[in-house]
């Protein structure tokens, strides 16, 4: 029976207010909190950080090459510190139409639309494509934008179980109506990649529509980064739209939507998450443009970044810990508790690695991790350093 | 009895699916909007406009100050032309450190959390601050981004009259559990302000949080442009959160969250849109940071902008057009259709100006208008010619 998607713990709340501290209530959850050893806190980061980086998104390096923070800069002075308005207002510049068109241009599809972020990417495509009545066949692992955005369309969401082409298949037969598919192409958690060709072949056998999320597939993954539907043969293909962002191997902030014209001005007719937001700031827009051309010039860059990932990958496994092997650019290491993730991860940073921790409630299955980046422009000798610390570091067990 | 806040258009929609096309149904409902004279398109403008503008949301001409763009040029090249990943990993700057700290220094609150668009402050806000069982007294007027917030939280929302304290009082009556009253400070579409100090009465008297989207009233509203809240003696208040955007006065991109301190640590802990979401870029954050300074600087801009928005209206008035008297910078003229209004906003663009027009489903009464900016930089001469033109452009009747 197609079931509302949650990975959120929704503990039973008293619903009783108190009547002189409208806000009382957050202390009791923070304390629940620090209890669980669930707090999280902001640790701003120096411009020029001793860390080396191994838990940011910043797959191809781009992020603080030359070229792209000189065109962030450029388009800042050229164009406005921002947009200024909505998109349908006055928040559309020539810089915005040049970006969709590449962007649509080298992943292999009609058109593209550019949101500020890949959040607002994901609400766009999920909520304006399907429709009250419409079938969301949802994997039980995709990313927390997609979730919201089922959970904010007035869709009816199934979620099935992880990568299961064949259980996507058995819920769409059981429905009449308008189907969508939503996966992620690469998984944020343990970096695996979906089984996208069987699903579009699944959709295709059954006239569901499919949307895929390639945050983390866009500059690694496919003929010089082209991405995980590209590499699936899924470019340009009419049933299927594709979101990425512009945050993670292209250095800069912002979403986008792929898909066939008709697709896009459909979003920019309807979406809600488009309309009534303000358009992404000119030099963030100018940073990613200039990092899609840098990947054009340097395909390269793609295929390093699996080979440090596959690196990092043997190299863990041979010092004996659970390292998830690798289809991109994120290598995912289980830790044996919400703490001892969180203390190995301090040990790390200790020893000048800065990695990523995920706990609860950001996995889908509740098991901690250690979550390592690996950076197309990390050297060998980086990745030697970095995996001798994460091995001294790693909890006994 | 509360009930699901929807301004949405929702066609009985035919839930059988074309197995051979499924998106087949996108171009029927681009057709029905054909025929409804609603269809939008993205119309990208060039660096260097010909036209004067009065549809952007830049109230103090502050997105294209050579401060504020320099300022978001070196941001970008001195931390990178992204943030390269969430806040909670390597997202966060010192630079959004220093823009949190003087933002709720300069609206009086005790703390506040930059997010990468005030669309996703506002559901960070709405979803963070309630949960299952939650009572939302949210305004008729509401812009979509809070209603979208309601939509994605647990809460139950009751919907109620436009700026009516006394019919929010009456809903919190009936209700025992938690509650927060929603309200914008300043209503997009009309401009007009909300009675916040009744609307803050009614609260405190019953144990309600308030929550206050202060988009159109940062730079514009309070002394020195502090915004509705302050204005309304709100600042500090231990039972309010203010969102703001740092895309409208401030030029830039972005928004925040303001509010006591528990409240924001309790987003930085639970509010998905913000955890999920990848922090906003450094040339926004800079941009955003250099136009808040030149505002403490230079406070007489804020009381500029309310001072063109007065002339505007006057003027209007005078010349016989269905003028909304503004309570900040934003100026509305009734349109008689949607035809008529994209007409009209046509015709100013002919003659060398260019002006918002909204139209339904953007809306909330169906009531298509043209939607002027009052920027804190427009000339006298400026002033005036923007009025000939739109009277000149006015439809009959």
């Amino acid at each position: 029976m197609p079931q509302d998607q949650d990975q959120e713990q929704d503990p039973d709340r008293d619903p009783g207010r108190d009547d002189r501290d409208p806000f009382g209530w957050i202390d009791e959850e923070a304390a629940a909190r620090r209890r669980a050893g669930l707090v999280r806190t902001l640790r701003p980061r120096p411009a020029a950080s001793p860390l080396l980086d191994l838990a940011s998104n910043d797959y191809l390096g781009l992020a603080r090459h030359p070229a792209v923070t000189a065109a962030a800069a450029d388009a800042a002075r050229l164009w406005g510190a921002g947009a200024t308005g909505s998109r349908l207002v006055t928040g559309s510049t020539g810089l915005h139409a040049e970006l969709e068109a590449e962007l649509a241009d080298f992943c292999g599809f009609e058109a593209a639309l550019v949101l500020s972020s890949g959040y607002a990417a994901n609400l766009a495509a999920v909520t304006a494509l399907t429709a009250r009545g419409t079938l969301i066949v949802s994997d039980a692992a995709n990313h927390a934008s997609l979730i919201d955005g089922c959970r904010l369309s007035r869709a009816v969401t199934a979620v099935v179980p992880h990568a299961d082409p064949g259980a996507a298949a058995k819920v769409l037969d059981g429905h009449e109506g308008r189907a969508v598919v939503l996966t992620d192409a690469v998984f944020s958690v343990d970096g695996d990649a979906a089984p996208l060709d069987r699903l579009a072949a699944v959709c295709r056998e059954r006239g569901a529509a499919l949307i895929v999320d390639d945050a983390h597939g866009l500059g690694v993954l496919g003929e010089g980064g082209r991405g995980a539907p590209y590499a699936a043969g899924l470019a340009g293909s009419p049933d299927t739209a594709v979101t990425v962002t512009l945050s993670k191997s292209l250095g800069s902030q912002g979403g986008a939507v792929l898909g066939p014209a008709r697709v896009i001005e459909h979003l920019v007719n309807t979406a809600r998450a488009f309309i009534f937001d303000t358009g992404l700031a000119p030099a963030a827009a100018g940073g990613a443009l200039a990092a899609l051309r840098l990947l054009r010039r340097e395909p390269e860059r793609a295929a390093r970044a699996r080979a440090v990932a596959a690196s990092l990958h043997e190299r863990l496994t041979a010092a004996g810990l659970a390292s998830v092997r690798p289809d991109a650019a994120v290598v995912s290491v289980r830790a044996p508790s919400p703490e001892a993730a969180l203390r190995w991860a301090a040990d790390c940073r200790a020893g000048g690695l800065a990695v990523g921790c995920f706990r609860p409630p950001s996995v889908p299955d509740g098991v901690s991790r250690l979550r390592l980046t690996a950076r197309a422009d990390l050297t060998d000798d980086q990745i030697e350093r970095a995996v001798a610390v994460i091995v001294a570091a790693a909890p006994a067990g």
